[in-house]
């Protein structure tokens, strides 16, 4: 699946065009994958923009890029048989012939959506993003925008299993019944239904000692308002603005930083590669402990994914959204 | 000099009011101080209006809270004797009487205006605003804005000590000169003279690593475009918005802080209390010889005291706003 043109706000679509390459053989030392699950993630919408962001621009004809499980096909490289089942950054597609030090082996034992969700790129960024840059402390209220999508889902349960409690903020009902009944926050507001404010105001009596945004926007101005002091503030994302063709206006609240004593941070996944091991050793303890409840949204067939990503991008998605290619 | 109406925008004269009060004799362990010299600070904004901030606010009718560098009339206290230069939260009060406790002696050889400026919150302010939630490192461009203000004057300073490449900016052609030619700042820029993003992009040519922020506003916006990766964004002031009633509309730009995985954060002074010592002691060192310029902008009488804070609200003070009690 390629870039066929730039989206303007929200893609359409048309931005996207389903091709057909001549594969190539693998040569040496490299391994021939087919593609099982496909990642769908709010990111790749900065990557189809020229705006300036952390990495450069897809250009219009490529393959969007993404992480993707596949099945090794075949290999010219010993550390891979086919059968086994592989993570890498293959892009939205069927097959792809890749060097063998592009994947890694999926464990035994592990799903193949584990791989993409809960031991992949997802969990990376909700371990790192909480704890390294949230530094939650036992007793301290969370507040999660997002808390039921791919990310904010675990960063609730990872702040649980760090004793604090948990107030996710999520847009309709049926994703505020998932906040508490599978992932165990303290308390779910539902900005569609509710208000925001004074649902905050009532669940965070102390104030917001960490603040998870997923989302920016209205619901971010809102939290800042109740900063605990010393307050730190996780910028993750801000999936409300990425549609913007032009930045949204908002109120300059920069002030409450010093109110507040606060910190506000962003964080990106690959500064953290020489940690990648510690973390997935402790992600994978707790799931194969039951502590990690995780909900995946599943599309089927390829050439429905962009129709997953513009739904993702609306908040339709119930969980991690993903691609299964039949 | 007492607060008579809280201000509804800029403040004016007749929301202040000189009251003369019966003077009480002072009781035990306390001393009767005359002022000498005001301290007109951006935070007493703040204190003006009833909105959420860090201190309460002023009551109708109260003083003007300050720092205030005095002469002891009479002391009930052996650690001070008549004569003795003091210096303490007096408030714009052309006498107190106050507990001992609430003085601090002006060191011999330090002159009354340094123990409001570089040896007082003013040079704290930048000290650790700078050092520590800054954390320059040698080669780092640091970007100031307010820099020709108490606190900018002395960050730049500072900055230029740690061994750091320095931009000040700051509104009209004397301020733009005394960046240069007091304040060291290898490049000064003129936001009221010249186009601030064609300046920055020219002056930080591999991006802004640290940025000191005193105003906040437009400045910021275009100061965040052009973070360096890991810059750390210190939030010190926010001058430019104290006057407003409603807070003003400005570009979201929080996803600047994933794309450069920076961080942003506010601070007080009194929270670095237990290092006061070590930062006065490295300051004085620096002072004495001859490290650290400086320039206050000294307002005559108590009356004035008004004017001196609204003048600095508009930024026409250049330097240190003080005001000497005649």
């Amino acid at each position: 699946m390629t870039l066929k043109r730039r989206p303007q706000g929200e893609p359409k679509q048309e931005d996207f065009e389903l091709v057909e390459n001549e594969l190539s053989e693998p040569g040496p030392g490299e391994v021939l994958v087919r593609s099982l699950l496909l990642s769908v993630d709010p990111y790749q919408r900065g990557r189809m923009s020229e705006a300036r962001s952390y990495a450069k621009a897809l250009e219009l004809g490529e393959t969007i890029i993404s992480q993707t499980v596949g099945e090794v096909l075949e290999s010219n490289h010993p550390r891979f048989t086919p059968g086994d089942v592989v993570v890498g950054q293959l892009g939205w597609t069927e097959y792809a012939v890749v060097p063998a030090h592009q994947l890694r082996r999926v464990p035994d034992g592990v799903p193949p959506a584990a791989a993409l969700h809960v031991l992949g790129t997802t969990g990376l960024t909700a371990y790192f993003g909480l704890l390294d840059v949230g530094r939650p402390k036992p007793g301290d209220t969370v507040v999660v925008s997002g808390a039921a999508g791919a990310v904010g889902q675990l960063v609730g349960q990872i702040a649980k299993l760090m004793s604090c409690r948990t107030v996710g903020i999520a847009g309709g009902p049926e994703k505020a019944k998932d906040l508490a009944d599978l992932y165990r926050y303290d308390v779910g507001i539902d900005y569609k239904g509710q208000d925001v404010d004074a649902a905050l105001k009532e669940a965070c009596p102390d104030g917001v000692d960490v603040y998870f945004d997923n989302v920016g926007g209205q619901i971010t101005d809102l939290v800042l308002l109740r900063l605990a002091l010393h307050a730190r503030v996780v910028i993750c994302g801000q999936i409300s603005q990425y549609n913007n063709q032009q930045p949204e206006l908002g109120p300059r609240n920069l002030g409450l930083l010093i109110v507040y004593r606060a910190r506000m941070e962003g964080f990106l996944i690959p500064d953290y590669a020489h940690r990648f091991e510690e973390a997935l050793t402790r992600l994978g303890r707790w799931l194969a402990e039951g502590k990690l409840t995780h909900r995946e949204h599943v599309t089927e067939g390829i050439e429905n994914a962009p129709r997953a990503f513009i739904g993702m991008l609306r908040g339709e998605n119930r969980g991690k959204t993903l691609v299964r290619v039949t």
